[in-house]
């Protein structure tokens, strides 16, 4: 029996996101047990969650039975100290990706322009479809974004332009002169949102905090996540960081209970864990270090990475991953990302790099044979 | 400085949920100790999470630095099986809260109507009002659905229609004649979305499972969760069960990872738990019988209830809220629905509808003096 329902038409063009392989999907498929298996494919952290998330996540196990607090009292409160902002600068989404969605329910619709970068995150442009919106994408320059040449793609019917600073898949970080200057010259209809979901990893980001504290900038909303250097990718919990007036706007549209409780307790403590974010940066430095050391060595090209990932070329990206998915290593192929002779490598513990970076080997001798 | 940006019209008129008050922030504003305060306020289990749920989520908490499995793999298999359907027939929301969006995402828009019933649940119409969609509402027959009135309001440009069976706030049961006439009579060009939220609590429920089997009923979505007898409201799991086709539609919109890793490992477990799910029916079906058998001694009206909650007139439902809540008690006030003069009381332990009922007749009391 067909339905005769009327569906919006977004639906019938609208992209799927392919997301990183999880580790029981493949254990499943390649008859491996689980725990032979790593995953290197979604920029997790290698570390695990922070000790004291754990402990804090332990202790509200036996509260789940009540709904979350709606407004995250607690988490919001702590979030904004450690910002150095108010709580009204503040909002929490079920993973960035759903902040992505408040901004298409706000500001996203038929005739709008989202202007992003070619190579950028795969769910800017799935949710300017989704909502109607036309995806205007800008040509990379060296893999990462042209920011001079999104500036000049704004047009009078511009609303939202996706910037990732470091940039995932591709892990290049934009000059702080480029940066400054975007931020100075984006028109006052366009919102900018800065993608900073890798920011903890860098030695020395460009702080545009200072903006939102000195309430400038009513049109930049900055996104951040715990599931990158926090290590609480399971939980789902992103925020975004802008001036109050907007972030009522984006309250709007936001469900009432989001963000689980157990999201709400775990962040918590993680914001307090300095040594466990000590130790994610240090090991993600060594591990990108050998890497691309290795890389170098090897004569393969890759991309200078800023984040927890580096992008490799292999020749057969999707052939390469199949084959390291056999050896129970799970990678990402980038044929979704119009970059099919590569593969994305996240940075796990040396152990795992080294594993990486030997069935890697194998599997490209393998071609050659 | 004020924003220049365009935000979407539907904004501005856009209702705010009110949710049932946290423990924590009643705790904080009337100054007593949180273990002091009991919630009877949201619909929850008052037994607290199934402890084979507990168990279950103190063993996948190590690995929360992982992403969640986008596609739930076994909690779908497994609910699959519970409910005799493939898992084709199963979509998951954080909450059913969200597979009310997908619905909005995927079939509301300007020009097109949702039929509701007056005194529904007040997500219905501010998602439709989110997607810029007409709500029709229709008047109410004893607090509960007009089902034959609601198939009257169909209209060519009529896209969904929402019916919850129990219903809540009222906690009303349509009789089986009524839905089997309603489910025989619905247009195919309408979605039928049965609510069955509370569908747990009834000894003998209407049970439309065997359509879904049958492929028959393309335009029929059943919403179910797992935050009413499951217990666990904090992690959000809401389900939805259909054709898959519909399934197929509405899975182009959700987020790859919308359902967090401890929801899935949570639900999976406490779907077996059914000696938790046996006594959590037993205790709400004596603290309902213990709260009506009061309300009807006391001579004050109320609505019986099929769910686990119930509405009882007190006058000035307002003020008898906020005066339970210094009292440590927190019910929710029915202002929000046009109902200003009830208050809806969850059941609770014997211990909470005790004491319940006590400050009640004392917050009663005190208006007569």
């Amino acid at each position: 029996m067909t339905s005769r329902l009327s569906l919006n038409p977004a639906l019938q063009t609208l992209p799927v996101y392919q997301p990183g392989r999880p580790i029981e999907e493949v254990a499943r498929e390649v008859g491996l047990p689980a725990s032979d298996i790593i995953k290197l494919a979604s920029n997790e952290n290698p570390l695990g969650p922070s000790p004291a998330a754990l402990a804090a996540m332990q202790r509200v196990l036996s509260n789940l039975h009540l709904y979350p607090d709606g407004n995250a009292f607690y988490l919001k409160q702590k979030l904004a100290e450690k910002l150095g902002v108010e709580t009204g600068n503040v909002i929490l989404g079920n993973g960035s990706n759903e902040i992505i969605e408040f901004v298409g329910h706000a500001m996203m619709g038929p005739g709008v322009d989202v202007v992003v970068s070619q190579y950028c995150f795969a769910i800017y442009p799935i949710m300017a479809k989704l909502f109607g919106a036309n995806v205007i994408s800008v040509p990379a320059r060296d893999y990462g974004h042209d920011l001079p040449a999104m500036l000049k793609a704004i047009k009078p019917n511009t609303r939202v332009m996706f910037v990732a600073n470091p940039n995932n898949p591709t892990g290049t970080l934009a000059s702080r002169e480029d940066v400054v200057n975007l931020i100075n010259q984006v028109p006052d209809h366009v919102l900018l949102v800065m993608d900073e979901a890798y920011i903890e990893f860098l030695p020395e980001p460009v702080d545009l905090l200072p903006l939102i504290r000195r309430g400038q900038k009513p049109n930049l909303l900055l996104m951040r996540t715990f599931s990158k250097i926090f290590g609480l990718a399971g939980l789902r919990l992103g925020y975004g960081i802008a001036q109050p007036e907007l972030i009522t706007a984006l309250e709007k549209v936001r469900q009432p209970f989001n963000i689980n409780s157990i999201a709400q307790a775990g962040a918590l403590a993680a914001l307090d864990d300095a040594e466990h974010m000590s130790k994610t940066r240090q090991n993600n430095a060594q591990g990108l270090q050998f890497l691309e050391h290795a890389f170098r060595q090897l004569g393969w090209e890759f991309v200078p990475s800023s984040a927890n990932f580096v992008l490799v070329k292999v020749g057969e990206g999707q052939r390469v991953f199949n084959d390291l998915q056999k050896l129970g290593v799970i990678v990402r192929p980038m044929g979704g990302y119009q970059l099919p002779e590569w593969i994305r490598i996240s940075v796990g513990t040396a152990q795992e790099n080294s594993r990486c970076l030997a069935s890697l080997k194998q599997v490209l001798s393998q071609k050659c044979e």
